[in-house]
């Protein structure tokens, strides 16, 4: 059976989608608010939708990559019939609440949605450890999962929960990951105006990320069983160094913005009697009060 | 020949240096200033100093592990005769100031003076992958290289720059590791709360650490040569997607106190016209103006 799906938005991660299903045998039509966008991926193979409605009927499995969520209403205005009986699998990059909007919307309309989040950029599409996470009925990931996996091998459904994906994109894409290479630009703007330069801390690096995924592997345990008490380095005991590291910061005349914001955390976790707890202590809502269960 | 040092200060990482010493066939005089904490190590084979001038006049080499640098001074106060013509280690963590300092006054009373900072815990001491890095004079440090490798091969000597040791630390294991633990935390709290529950984070922990290692040795490269220019995301593009992932993140209650920190960086940054140049561009101190070398 020939496989085949719709592609809504060729831009670069759109065009580096579509160029991966043409690779693998996938019948793709497409379609684009500028046409000539898509005019390599014409040569490549696929077929050009003349208008949204034609590209719509073409196939029961669209995939939208526009701008945005807003986008993507915009267009579909007045072409909410042809939802009905579709699957939308949507790697626009959004909020939680766009998801739970989306969701509602293309429902309403009798059409299925999977939401999805493309943790790699385009060039990494179509590698072995490339991750998107999808999220949504695991129906509807069941039934394409062959052909959302094809993008990048290491994708995983991490359930129902419409907003998931995006969740968890915000979360390590954006909190984890880009916060921490601000942290390190922190660290490395410090060093060189010290006096240090960069050698020393290109030498570490890796024994620092090493450090980190034990750390952090620690953190999930804790947060796992929701027990935060350390046979190490209390609380306590790294807010007083690291109030030491950030002082040594001040006197270079470095300002140590996100340092300064993660003492002040790490002081309200003090503050509110979590001092004797390990650092996965730092954040409270998890925390159950003794006797009573979530 | 038989190898000797004197070790001041028996609290754990005091201890753990004695017990790797003392396991390699090296002889140690410690002294404490509270004596009983020495008992366990005098078990051990070491030779407990009856008083701080003993402890000093029984060897060349003393390492100091007191608890911070105004300590050391306190009990070294009356005693300075004795700090000529030994070789003063010292593991205390304090500042880029602290070591200027402390420099200054062992030299002023005819003594030499290497910092360290120990990059591990008291546990990790005597392993293959502990790095301790010291910085002051070379000549000292070739004296007593094999000695002061000893609780941690993978240690090294950074440079003739006195404060090189503290500084390094409050860059990495402050600004950079600690920084980063704390922005997990921040994605944990935020996924937790937005019901995705921290098993979908374990299982792209690894993921996100590995793009975190190409991205920072990425950040390396533009460092070292002093360009800045990007094919990929430019600064520009991450302030939409950050501001993007922390609408989500206050839109479910979640202070994102790390994350806008970093935000705010960037933007600044974006500001100051670096929004077209990479990520690594975020702090302008070590971007040349054009035409003029540094």
């Amino acid at each position: 059976m020939v496989q085949q799906l719709t592609l809504l938005g060729t831009g670069l991660m759109g065009s580096a989608l579509t160029n991966r299903y043409l690779n693998r045998g996938v019948e793709v039509t497409v379609w684009n608010r500028s046409p000539e966008r898509s005019a390599p991926l014409v040569k490549s193979g696929a077929r050009a939708a003349l208008n949204l409605p034609s590209a719509l009927e073409a196939n029961a499995l669209v995939l939208v990559v526009l701008l945005d969520y807003s986008v993507f209403r915009s267009v579909m205005a007045g072409h909410e019939p042809l939802i009905s009986g579709r699957d939308f699998i949507n790697f626009m990059t959004g909020s939680a609440k766009d998801a739970t909007e989306l969701a509602a919307y293309i429902s309403s309309h009798g059409g299925r949605y999977l939401e999805a989040a493309i943790e790699a950029y385009p060039d990494d599409i179509g590698q072995e450890s490339t991750l998107i996470h999808y999220s949504g009925p695991e129906d509807i990931w069941l039934r394409h999962a062959a052909l959302l996996r094809l993008p990048g091998a290491a994708s995983r459904w991490i359930g129902e929960l419409i907003s998931a994906a995006n969740v968890l994109d915000a979360a390590m894409a954006g909190a984890f990951y880009n916060t921490g290479i601000g942290a390190f630009l922190e660290a490395v703007d410090f060093a060189r105006k010290a006096g240090v330069g960069i050698e020393p801390l290109e030498n570490c690096l890796v024994y620092f990320l090493d450090l980190l995924k034990t750390e952090l592997t620690a953190v999930i345990n804790h947060h796992k069983s929701d027990d935060y008490r350390t046979d190490q380095a209390t609380l306590s005991i790294y807010v007083a160094a690291v109030k030491s590291w950030r002082q040594t910061m001040l006197d270079s005349g470095q300002r140590a913005s996100l340092f300064t914001a993660n003492l002040h955390c790490m002081e309200m976790a003090v503050a509110e009697g979590r001092g004797h707890l390990g650092i996965a202590a730092t954040y409270a809502s998890h925390l159950q009060v003794p006797g009573q269960k979530q």
